[in-house]
């Protein structure tokens, strides 16, 4: 006879042949039996305060990782969740959705909208397979998935066996021929380029030299070590102007790019069509006129193969023009002890405090509009939410992380830049944190609202305003205790020299426990080249309907 | 030439016809210029730390004000506000919802499953009289609507001269001779009746003299000061046991009663089809036979005009038997100040702190059980949540209903019983609480996890943990000051004398500001009588598929 195991110690291992240590959720009446399974299997359960947190810290770690396990109960808790799932199907974190019971249509037809595969497993003899085809899915599409697990099916017996087989999670291969012809057609354009440019990929921009860029969105994505990196493309309205560079341009080669008003700064950072070349995840778009449907991570390695560095343009016109953010950084004037935090230095300036393999995080709002103006050491990871923009997601999103990197064991710090608004949304979480032992910074840029939305419309309307939270004693009210078993330590800094008496304590760089600190800065504060672009949303706000 | 209006004034003047004084939401890029209209309407605006929470706040004052405004961006705010607004459906809170822009149908086809109208105001020649009827029928129902509002026609004109009539929300009309025909049945089945009981309504329990109790979900839907009530119904897992009573009755007149397995400890509560007459909101059912369609507000009032109380039954068989919940307050014994506060004495024991007209609010887990057991004064009102059950909900439909109250002036108090678990899933609002200077109650009832779920499966598992909390530092650190412009005071409390010295303190009976008190309570301590039904749910959750 052959083996047999429970479905839910199926399951579980298969979420830990993939890289899953941990899951994410919130106990309830029909999952617990299931979450006895976790332990044996080798899980470990992180417990948030409600579900949608649950999500949001799922989606984080998804990023790190490229796999994430969110574990609710039906009805209640899979809709708490939605919208951080919601998140993880725009901006392509894959995320395990599992749920405890559930015979509710209503909720699976709502995450079809969300979710690339939905798992109903009420049958012992399929229920195995249809979890691995699901689960397969999300790995190759890089998007969430829905799992519907009865809590009388937890312990159903499945064969064990195909758990010896690894999923066929590989990315998809292109038809023969193709590659090499759609590489020849980019290789033509590249190699008679006179003035190109690239806007978000490592390996290229190395080989080719061309003058790079990043996103809003995609910061960090590029190795911004590279002498030919100039900085993130934000139209009319980044830190940096590259447009008189790539008004001219005669190619842009774009990667990945995710097309959304907030990551191109109301479309001002979008290449004209005839000069573009896109390169979509499972398509390259030559200007506006063909399209060749390859699927791209493969390609990729094709078309560097086929590379000829010596064929590439001698000579880049005007690309002594650009300007560059590390040189920005370089050439700022010496601190001024006395002088208050202000938004358009302080990016810059606490860049140096970054180390290589740092993961930096930035919540929506000031930091994210801010954060264009780092500058990274190598092998650097920056993540944040261009598109979404869900408040209070990120915090979250910083517990998965760090929960990630050290199950991963690499010694990387997790940094995190939170607006005081944001921080409130989801503000309950500090204690999951001390409560697991994570390690992480916590910079509250502490400007007394939703800065942000004043800045569109309503400065100083009531309805921006926030509670006036004493955000340094968190820590302790939500459990964290001096006693040798956990470090945190909180810094209230609102002045240049109160800043960096704090970054330079040799503790609170070690990046091991909680370093909260609250950064005090002006109410109406922001990166000054992106108030126009704020002025022009609340303008487009007030406009009639015509 | 006819006076037009703002579209977005003329719908906050409907809102503030119907009794809204204050919107919760989360301000939003898209909702920030319709918020401008709040004020000149004579509403205010309550800022909530999120939009989840905004929903449940929403809900909690639509259960004293009878509706309430949630006002949401669209995309991420609706999304994380569904969860809220499935609540108020299931459990028949008016709640309108107004978004912000919304140009993608999938969210509005989403919130279909859980509103009763949903309108889009797409065009100002009709968007005034599309909102009127939505908002007809959330109040005819009962229900949540779902508006959509186009940041572009917050300043369209609209004809202002409908405003002057009001909108129809009478209760709807019975077919004419119907009501007559229906409460003669009715009567003949209570005139003849020797052993009747009332499952929830006041005037009849009154005038008839029945046995009367409630269900969990409705304790202090009836007047308990009544001689004839006897408590909540529990079934076989209540603290009393009304069965030796109820399982010889041969008429149970039922009450709008919600028949989930929760509301009914498993269904345990429910009369045998044949002695029932159900009276639903719709409809009376006469066993499992006979079925009257009819609108049971109008109805109700009808029946009492012709119940003839000398042909009610002059004696009531075995109604000696019964026990009441007054009786087993009276007879506790006296308490011992040192000894620790218990699940079982502790809801008989809190009673003596009401007051008439208090407005009390259960949290699901166990202050849910364990307020079965309040003796209430008259007037007070018991506020809970039996089906949909979601974590951290009342924590804020006790803000939404402190507000409410507030808005009332009626000097009630507003006194809520909340789980540790619960608060830290929704905390940040106390925030809001003290932000909008509210006056509450709110005695955690900390017992260190789920310990509602501990019962039924895990009990020493980690997963029913959560962090370790200090609760009463939460006020200081949310923004409460003691500076005079707002009472707050908190107290930690483990044995009755701290108990007892904590409520005999005059500033903390006058209901003013926030009271915070950490009731220190057993891990694994739950009303006796209802720890067989969370024995039965493991064994049922433990149970194999068949």
């Amino acid at each position: 006879m052959s083996k047999t195991v429970n479905l839910a110690h199926y399951m579980f291992t298969r979420l830990r042949q993939l890289g899953v240590r941990s899951v994410h959720g919130v106990p309830g009446d029909y999952t617990l039996r299931a979450l006895d399974y976790l332990k044996p299997a080798g899980l470990k359960w992180i417990g948030n305060c409600n579900e949608l947190n649950a999500g949001y810290a799922a989606d984080g770690y998804a990023r790190i990782k490229g796999i994430s396990a969110l574990f609710t109960t039906y009805g209640v808790g899979e809709l708490s969740a939605l919208n951080a799932v919601a998140e993880s199907f725009a901006e392509f974190a894959p995320v395990d959705i599992s749920l405890g019971d559930g015979s509710l249509g209503v909720y699976a037809d709502i995450y079809m909208n969300f979710t690339v595969a939905q798992a109903s497993l009420f049958d012992p003899s399929t229920a195995a397979e249809v979890f691995d085809e699901a689960l397969e899915k999300c790995m190759k599409e890089s998007r969430p998935i829905y799992v519907n697990l009865p809590s009388d099916m937890v312990g159903a017996q499945v064969l064990e066996s195909p758990l010896g087989r690894p999923l066929e999670i590989a990315p998809p291969t292109n038809e023969a021929g193709l590659e090499s012809i759609v590489a020849n057609l980019v290789l033509d354009r590249v190699y008679s380029s006179k003035r190109p440019y690239i806007l978000e990929v490592n390996e290229l921009a190395r080989v080719t030299g061309f003058p790079t860029f990043a996103s809003t969105f995609g910061g960090g994505t590029v190795d911004s070590t590279l002498h030919n990196y100039h900085g993130v493309h934000g139209g009319g309205h980044g830190s940096l102007d590259f447009a008189p560079y790539t008004n001219g341009a005669d190619l842009a080669l774009l990667f990945r790019l995710f097309l959304s008003d907030t990551n191109t700064q109301g479309w001002s950072a979008v290449s004209e069509r005839d000069i573009t070349l896109a390169f979509r995840r499972k398509s390259i778009e030559f200007g506006a006129s063909n399209v060749y449907q390859i699927h791209i991570r493969r390609f990729m390695r094709r078309l560097l193969d086929r590379l000829e560095p010596g064929r590439l343009p001698k000579q880049i016109s005007a690309a002594s023009t650009l300007p560059s953010v590390r040189n920005q950084a370089a050439s700022l004037p010496p601190i001024d002890s006395s002088a208050s935090i202000d938004q358009d230095s302080f990016y810059l300036r606490i860049s140096s405090f970054f180390r290589p393999h740092d993961i930096i995080v930035c919540a929506n709002g000031t930091p994210l509009v801010g954060g264009r103006d780092f500058v990274l050491p190598p092998h650097a990871t920056l993540i944040n939410s261009a598109i979404w923009l869900s408040v209070g997601h990120m915090f979250l999103a910083t517990q998965g992380i760090s929960l990630a990197q050290s199950e991963l064991g690499t010694g990387s710090r997790t940094i995190f830049f939170e607006g005081d608004g944001s921080f409130q949304a989801t503000a309950q979480e500090l204690g999951t944190i001390d409560r697991y032992k994570l390690n992480a910074y916590i910079f509250i840029i502490n400007n007394g609202g939703y800065t942000f939305e004043r800045l569109i419309h309503g400065l100083d309307a009531e309805y921006n305003d926030v509670a006036p939270w004493r955000y340094l004693k968190a820590p302790e009210m939500m459990g964290a205790r001096n006693d040798g078993s956990y470090d945190f330590e909180t810094h209230d800094v609102g002045t240049w020299g109160e800043l960096q008496s704090a970054l330079g304590n040799e503790s609170f760089q070690s990046g091991k426990g909680l370093k909260l600190v609250n950064v005090r800065m002006g109410r109406d504060d922001l990166t000054s080249n992106f108030k126009p672009a704020l002025k022009l949303a609340g303008k487009q706000l007030m406009a009639e309907t015509s």
